[in-house]
């Protein structure tokens, strides 16, 4: 039986099937593409979840197994609301996997599902329940849970970093570069400037800063 | 000295000082809204971080303090380039937490940045010099770390979810209603649609789909 260890857990904060499935997609994607976790910025990971939607737990997983993080800017959401994503790895090329709809439909019926539709949460369902579909998500061969495409050809290019840093002259916190904008000739924050970032994440509705 | 557990490193894949630095900003955000950990999909942060700069490290620290985590969909950039957090927690307001520009001046001529500007990776600086910036923020009092601001009327209301979810007519695959499309009368995932999502994260010069 694969096996996940317990800290991935303990980050995660709950027991559920979909952080396994991403730990076990991620491990899959470092095999095929013959490299190791990635200790500082090597895997990128382009996750196919979007918002408002369950599943996307699976992309805890997938950090965990291949240490391409959210904090080291190595993860991204393309808003498509599927249980897939595409990995890159620096002179490796891309891997594209996906959770099988056989998979996905042999676990729908389980006991778990029931009570998350009932709006309850993952940490109050019953530990056995909760076990019982892990161990499902763990027996399952690389066969049984994944559709896998290799992309050798994937062209990815991750951004160049900079370190320059500036102290907004409204407010005086520190600003990195790329961040800085200009208002009655001063170099200012975003929220100084009363500019819109030019970058965005998902707007969440009722968000008011 | 404060402690950071050993998995938080596992985790993030290397040993620095801004994963620790954003593991206190949590610890301090949930000890001054009076609140644990998430197990499940409690706290939300608004990161004030961007892309193209360092110091995101902070954010994985963020998430495995508070269980507020990217694949729980509790976690977004607001693309401002600041080392600065804010934290809403259910029927408790919000918090902003800051770093202090004194505590980042304080870390800046450390040999660790040296090292880091030179374009060596976390994970290649020795280890002795790792370990002593890493303990000058354990060391270091919250006072001297943060800059801190209840914020007790912010208002931030997460998205409702929903489980339905369809085969694409097209691919086959399972799409999240969310995100289906209307392509030629058939329900089809975005891809199969041929039009771009509606919501994006930033767009990586460089990606080829």
């Amino acid at each position: 039986m694969f096996q996940i260890p317990d800290w991935a857990f303990e980050f995660h904060g709950h027991k559920c099937p979909f952080m396994p499935i991403g730990y076990r997609m991620g491990t899959l994607a470092m095999q095929k593409l013959r490299v190791n976790k990635s200790p500082n910025h090597e895997m990128h990971v382009l996750s196919e979840m979007g918002v408002g939607h369950p599943q996307g737990c699976m992309q805890d997983g997938i950090m965990a197994s291949t240490g391409a993080t959210f904090g080291k800017g190595l993860i991204e959401k393309l808003y498509y609301g599927k249980v897939a994503a595409t990995f890159w790895y620096p002179e490796k090329g891309g891997i594209r996997i996906a959770l099988k709809n056989e998979f996905a439909d042999s676990l729908a019926p389980h006991e778990f599902f029931k009570f998350r539709k009932k709006g309850i949460q993952p940490s109050e369902i019953p530990e056995d329940v909760r076990q019982d579909i892990i161990n499902r998500v763990l027996k399952a061969t690389d066969e049984e849970l994944f559709n896998v495409k290799m992309l050798p050809d994937f062209k990815y290019t991750p951004l160049k970093g900079s370190f320059n840093k500036t102290k907004c002259e409204v407010c005086g916190e520190y600003v990195f570069e790329r961040y800085l904008r200009i208002k009655d000739g001063k170099k200012v924050c975003i929220p100084c400037s009363g500019q819109e970032p030019a970058e965005k994440g998902f707007y969440y509705p009722g968000f008011e800063n």
